[in-house]
């Protein structure tokens, strides 16, 4: 533990203070594989947290991709390589029809960041409706959808919150209708508010899965009202699925195709190198031609032939692997499991969640519903002593962040349940 | 051709119209090796533009490091590593010692980004004067610094021009006192305007080589009473490293060395990891912890392992190959290539340039210094019909940009410079 002080001094001297470490005992790792992380005392980790390794700690179809480009060649788009063209072709044929072209980036940030211009080269406006509990990243404009600290200079008065959804507390009552109706109503209510601001109405920009917000349950067909009234107003749809996007949430390969909607723009990240940075914006070619001709965008290292076979490696095992399939087979056993622990502890409010997206919503009173964010931070480090990774999210920030790689077993899930089962019965 | 033909289709209907391409006849790539590049049909170019593989394409040691790191482990900076502890510590070690900690980003673009808001949160104010022939990288924020198209809704109001320095055609006359003076007065004019605005005066950003500018030859202390004005007004001076960084200039490992001056925030790019997508920005921990304070900040994949031992690999390369002297040595005698090339040739006006980043100005009339962008064109395309890759750039955009991978050699310069005469000889 003497390593890891002298690590922590080292780390505030060379990257600054304030620079966010998880764990109470921070970990120092060295080693990943699969779904397991091993720190530099040789000691194993399951990982639950990281959706970045998205088909496995250091995937060696992965890996092997990446050397193999890297000595090969390595340069940017405006030289022809055919890498860029397989792997866009590949990539939107999972898409809707309509959203049949691309642009790649380094970051869902950067994606995002593009994905907010391409809104306003097509309706000529700027104005964006986001929920109020959302993170799209971290460039000066996609930080404008945070609610979080207002920045130098104050907010720029183009954005509109909406009230995330929150199936366990829902706006207009009971789920269904009125909750979905609520819903609705607020982005209504936002649109109204930029059309009469000189910003106007350009975007909804939303994860259809909701993650950050603490991924609600939501009846099918909820975002119907709200997409309708974008559209009605001329306004395009972003679906960000940086977090849910690639299989996440098992049987669907997009969040918004789960959410049973269309996107005008889509926008990815995370998981799409397995951690080789990249990201990408899709959307119908008729969208990026009005992006390139209003503004002009190069991005040096976007697309670049590594970066592309990564992202190539990562479709192929997600298909090889049946990793969708098993997202959703493990996902339901492992909620299943989390719903015997409820019976045992009260402390579990609520589950909730999709294929390999799930947790435990934490309250201190169930008929209250009160949320327990300390006793949350608590369990998240009970687990972590005990070899278990991962997090907690949610408006109220109560709620186990379980997102485990893809190639997560039941055998997996029986060691996260039964720790998890042992640090709730220490409370 | 019909290949190419049937790329660019492809790439039209993939990518979007209007996606930058190199040269009348593009070339499809596939395969590079230190300064050349091989297309699909077997033919090599010499490399004489691409500062990206600084160490030369496919560097071994850089390409075993990925590969390396990639299978051992690639995480995010929530968990303690000592890779980018090490690399931070090395870097940081090469600038002046009030300039001792980084944040690493994933491209130059994400680091100028986040220098302009760690520059707002020194000093609570917003406005940036930058040169008007600049490029900064392609979000949002920093596409404000761009004079070439303004962004739907307008420019912000908070950026102030002012005029590159173009030694060619120096304002106030003669190069020397005067042409200095006259930079230092419009810099001066531009933080009044600013400090009267709204917005108030937070930074200066530059390319201390002013690349994008047609690195114009600047006496020594050119920037000192720019330098001096602003801090002067409490604000903070960036250095835009993407282009001049790690020893491309010769002699000085950074630009702002180079050009005398102590900047208070580095922001470094493309050369950083040879290709790998890497960024970064270099200040004092003081800046730091007021931009950590003000903002939030996670950048996912930035600083993950991987990154790092891409961009110590890069450090490794240029130390023991020994490229900055290398840049000195080849880029002099490269540069007196060219001025007896000017004796030939009436359309060549200026030659300037440092280390390996050089180049000839084209005019049609060396009395009046017509810029001759059109032939400066026709010149690029002869040259890659000839199989030597280069481009153009400058206020006037008749610059030959010459900028090729550090491992350039005499023999290179040879080649280069014999086929320029061809070319010129054949207008």
């Amino acid at each position: 533990m003497t390593g890891n002080a002298d690590l922590i001094a080292r780390r505030e001297r060379l990257l600054g203070r304030n620079m966010s470490l998880f764990y109470e005992e921070p970990v120092h790792l060295v080693r990943g594989e699969g779904v397991w992380l091993f720190d530099a005392d040789g000691r194993r980790y399951l990982d639950c947290y990281n959706n970045v390794p998205h088909v496995g700690h250091c995937h060696p179809r992965v890996t092997e991709a990446i050397a193999r480009q890297a000595s090969t060649l390595n340069t940017h788009t405006r030289y022809l390589h055919e890498g860029i063209l397989d792997y866009v072709e590949r990539l939107t044929a999972t898409f809707d029809k309509s959203l049949d072209a691309a642009i790649l980036t380094c970051t869902g940030s950067e994606a995002n960041d593009v994905a907010l211009r391409m809104a306003q080269a097509v309706t000529g406006k700027t104005g964006v409706i986001a929920t109020d509990h959302t993170y799209h990243g971290n460039t000066a404009a996609v930080s404008q959808l945070s609610t979080r600290m207002p920045p130098v200079g104050g907010f720029g008065g183009h954005v509109r919150h909406v009230p995330a959804p929150d199936s366990y507390r829902p706006l207009g009552g009971e789920p269904g209708d009125a909750f979905a109706a609520a819903f609705t109503a607020k982005v209504e209510e936002a649109i109204a508010s930029l059309e009469q601001s000189p910003h106007g109405f350009s975007a909804l920009i939303i994860d259809p899965f909701f993650a950050n917000e603490g991924f609600p349950e939501l009846p099918s067909g909820f975002l119907d009202g709200a997409v309708a009234a974008v559209r009605k107003a001329g306004g395009l749809v972003i679906a960000d699925e940086v977090q849910p996007g690639f299989g996440r949430t098992g049987r669907h390969m997009w969040g918004h195709q789960k959410a049973g909607i269309l996107a005008d723009i889509v926008t990815l990240g995370k998981p799409m190198g397995n951690g080789h940075p990249i990201g990408g914006v899709v959307a119908g070619s008729e969208t990026l031609n009005a992006f390139r001709k209003a503004f002009r965008y190069f991005n040096t290292f976007g697309g670049n032939p590594v970066s592309c076979a990564a992202a190539m490696a990562v479709l192929d095992v997600i298909e090889s692997e049946k990793l969708i399939e098993n997202a959703a087979t493990v996902g339901a056993y492992a909620k299943a499991g989390l719903a015997r622990l409820a019976d045992k502890h009260d402390v579990i409010g609520d589950i909730r969640g999709s294929g390999l997206f799930f947790g435990a919503e934490l309250v201190t009173d169930r008929s209250e519903k009160t949320p327990a964010s300390d006793l949350a931070t608590k369990v998240i480090n009970g687990m972590r002593e005990r070899g278990v990774l991962m997090g907690k999210l949610g408006i109220h920030q109560c709620t186990t962040k379980i997102r485990p790689p893809m190639p997560f077993t039941r055998e997996n899930a029986d060691v996260m349940l039964s720790t998890l089962d042992d640090v709730l019965s220490g409370l």
